[in-house]
């Protein structure tokens, strides 16, 4: 496959602005070759995102990056996820040179009449990571047939660390010695993992059963499948998605992710996010009767808090609820991880 | 518009495997010349459904109806909403005639090739209900704008009476001098109410948008505004819509359908439906972070109990949880009417 990647965000590249390029620098940074970002040009991406080494950030599509890149990666994930309409004639030019285009935007690329005439004259593929299979269905419980421990992430707020938490954690499971997979539900994971299902962009009657197909294929050859979690119960756009995915997912136990410095959805000013204890209680109610499934560890981002304050805030929680509480970024993934690893033990 | 409907459910005509032929029939039956299913032909619809009157069932297309129908309506709406293949032969007799076709399905018939080219070639319409608007985006919190008092039903499970509870009820809110709109949520309601978007049937991330949209639509020139349940929170295929619809209508309130004979989901055995004071806890804690909403009334669906157990049941039901509770098709709707006008004159 071709991943050397020239990452689109222009205007947008930053810590919270550009979930997509963000994710790829950190867990596929040695295959992107340079940010396209007027705003930031000259920067490297360490100095805009705080990790990312020297990823140069570049003016203009024709500045020439050190490498020729492969392709050409839509770098933000925008509420709703439609298609800046200042970016076409970069991502033309791009499908004229020959590179692939992978977007994870709601609006398929690959259906756009220009993009699709560009891309087959030169060759190039336009990779859709939302686009969903088409032979999806309803959910049957299918799940509950595989052997596997599965674990999903769940949140107080979207983009908050449900895809992040479960890639950390599955390199702290993975050294305790299981056998461990990660199933990818967003276009972010997807673009990581190399497969997965959006479930966001299925047909809202197949959420659950888009989540199970993904799921149990990732059960296929593992002891413990981590889920990507999406939204969340409280979320006044995104509830559904992340309900559905819950009773499709059947996951034994939950990790409930928060960020202590957000006191309202995001966007949403108007709900307030509950303290966590009301949250453990409002996402194990709503498993309860399909498969009861305890949240079995908290996942706090520090990311904006000085040490100091994000250890206080990990005892507070921790306090709290009685569960183990860590920034799995931050600091130590593996206290989750020995909590899931317990659980698959008792199953 | 053309609304004499030859009714399409072959081999699936009954009392709860033909759920939009047996809507139409209750509440469009003045436009419905007969139904099509070889399996109950001779019969009325009142034999196969108690209701319905004298609406014939015939064994075949060319059998000539009464009258000659302006549509086909494709009367069934089967889990996954595929489209029969047996189907096909009469779809396109009906298209070459020059009848149009509404379906409710998830296969959008429009789309089918054949179809379409019979459609153009006689001019019929082929009307596909769930086709989501193009332009759906991601809820706002919208319909916190309106003055209007939002009501949702939910319930115990699928097919369990939220719809046809909304029309009986609205019809008790209108006689008692409200300004009552409905706002259709399926395929089923969109038929009836001829507006509406199929929640079910939109991009999962929109699924509160459509019902934001939709609700406050409904709400521009009413008192109080009825909006159609889908799914259950319960339901391990389709919860994910009925909390996106819970969210995005922001109901002041929910009126619970149960039906007291189930005692587990439907199709999903493995799911016990648990006691109604349990349930009603489950709904009310969904809300409310985002808007708390009591439920207010319960609406049982009691037609397969003697009209002493119905009352029994309803007793029941009443004393567990304290609400006014009816059955709103065999007894009288005005007891939920009078909780819905109370709450409106709270407001």
């Amino acid at each position: 496959m071709n991943r050397r990647f020239l990452i689109l965000a222009e205007g947008n590249f930053g810590p919270l602005s550009s979930k997509t390029a963000n994710a790829c620098i950190r867990y596929c940074g040695h295959e992107v070759i340079a940010v396209l970002d007027s705003t930031q040009a000259g920067k490297t991406a360490h100095d805009v995102l705080g990790f990312g080494g020297a990823i140069p950030v570049i003016a203009s599509y024709h500045e020439a990056p050190p490498l020729k890149p492969h392709a050409l990666l839509i770098g933000i994930a925008p509420a709703g996820g439609q298609f800046p309409a200042s970016w076409r004639t970069i991502v033309c030019d791009a499908l004229r040179d020959g590179l692939d285009v992978w977007s994870g935007l709601h609006t398929m690329l690959g259906d756009d009449r220009e993009f699709a005439s560009l891309a087959h004259a030169s060759g190039a593929t336009i990779r859709d990571l939302r686009r969903a299979p088409a032979d999806l269905d309803i959910a049957t419980g299918l799940v509950r047939e595989s052997r596997a421990t599965v674990v999903l992430t769940v949140g107080t707020d979207c983009n908050i660390g449900k895809m992040t938490t479960q890639l950390q954690v599955r390199d702290a499971v993975r050294a305790l010695g299981c056998r461990v997979n990660f199933a990818a539900t967003g276009q972010t994971g997807i673009l990581i993992e190399g497969r997965g299902i959006g479930v966001d962009a299925v047909i809202a009657d197949f959420i659950a059963g888009a989540a199970e197909r993904l799921t149990f294929e990732a059960a296929h050859d593992a002891d413990i499948v981590l889920v990507e979690g999406q939204g969340s119960l409280m979320h006044p756009a995104y509830s559904g998605v992340t309900l559905g995915l819950m009773h499709g997912a059947l996951p034994h136990a939950m990790i409930l992710c928060a960020q202590p410095t957000r006191t309202t959805i995001d966007r949403y000013p108007w709900v307030p996010i509950p303290p966590l204890r009301d949250v453990v209680q409002l996402y194990e109610a709503a498993m309860r009767h399909v498969r009861p499934s305890p949240v079995i560890a908290l996942a706090l981002n520090t990311y904006d808090l000085s040490e100091h304050d994000a250890m206080m805030a990990i005892e507070r929680a921790q306090s709290e609820t009685g569960l183990p509480t860590t920034d799995p970024v931050r600091f130590e993934a593996s206290i989750i991880a020995r909590a899931i690893e317990a659980l698959h033990l008792r199953q």
